[in-house]
């Protein structure tokens, strides 16, 4: 595969996708964030907002979906292990096609030892990330910091869920940056400063 | 505390040494690695060989060191807890004097809080770090690979009982780097570019 992807991975509130994005942007090639979620819900035919959460977050209790699934109607799949098989082909594809920024999604562990790519991972102190996702998301009846640990908890544990890797492990990441103490914009600078 | 500190963590072999050194050649800084086994071996009454070992790596069996040390001439503390009180000190002391790069040796931790610190952790393949020590320290009887990760468990064990946090845990580093893959001149590049 001749073509050169960048993966961010990145935790909830860090500004991971916007790094991604302005990469992109100064590499002059595309960023499949979103577009990915579209993909994803036109190949299955889930709705998007559905798609979104289940094919990043490990579902509240995997137990109780498995043991209500009872139809599985994808050669016995559940609707999120349906919806990893069909995200780990999107993401194959994409890789094939074109250089690229591709955020979340493992696709890290996916184009792992099939692409040439350049892994990242973005955090930030949870102040900076409180208060950018009130910006950004607005409040609700959660606390910020609350709503910060759960989305990570849950990223996490649906990345170590399907791969046999660890997510937020140093050595999985050839960069890993702080983008409170960086700043976005630095940051996206030297990402790109790296393809 | 006006002074601006960068502290390294690194693998053993990934060149953390070598980074700090050009990151400090460039910013015209010092860097304290042996350096501070130096101050710390005229400080304790200790040889500088027997302090390297001491003041970084957890001594094979912590308890028979406890069951031995019986004489325990500093107030009660074994040697290493000892010198460990002495190495805090001196690292304190060097932030308060100077703006510097400081390698190894709990740094990031100590200066949590009392200075302006930058903290870098570098990493890299295990390939890259085999024939890496190979090169510099030469064969011995034990295989690089093994060397490798009885080094950075002890290291690692060292850390995490004198502080109360995480060696190379990716939340305490404001930059991570693999140096195998960025290269050892581009991290020091990166690193001075961030100061």
């Amino acid at each position: 595969m001749k073509n050169r992807i960048i993966t961010i991975s990145r935790e909830f509130g860090s500004g991971g996708r916007t790094i991604g994005k302005l990469t992109a942007q100064k590499l002059s090639i595309p960023c499949y964030d979103h577009e990915l979620i579209e993909k994803l819900s036109e190949k299955s035919g889930f709705d998007p907002k559905y798609v979104s959460e289940q094919s990043e977050y490990t579902i509240k209790s995997r137990l109780l979906s498995n043991m209500f699934s009872s139809s599985r109607p994808y050669g016995g799949l559940n609707n999120q292990d349906y919806l990893w098989k069909i995200q780990r082909d999107i993401i194959i594809d994409i890789a094939q096609k074109e250089s690229c920024v591709i955020v979340g999604r493992c696709a890290d562990y996916i184009l792992k030892d099939i692409a040439d790519c350049l892994n990242v991972f973005v955090h930030a102190d949870i102040d900076f990330k409180a208060e950018r996702i009130v910006k950004i998301y607005g409040e609700t009846s959660e606390k910020p910091e609350k709503r910060l640990i759960d989305k990570d908890k849950r990223r996490a544990a649906y990345y170590n869920y399907y791969t046999d890797s660890q997510w937020a492990k140093i050595q999985n990441y050839h960069i890993a940056l702080n983008s409170g103490e960086i700043g976005i914009e630095k940051c996206a600078e030297i990402i790109s400063s790296l393809y």
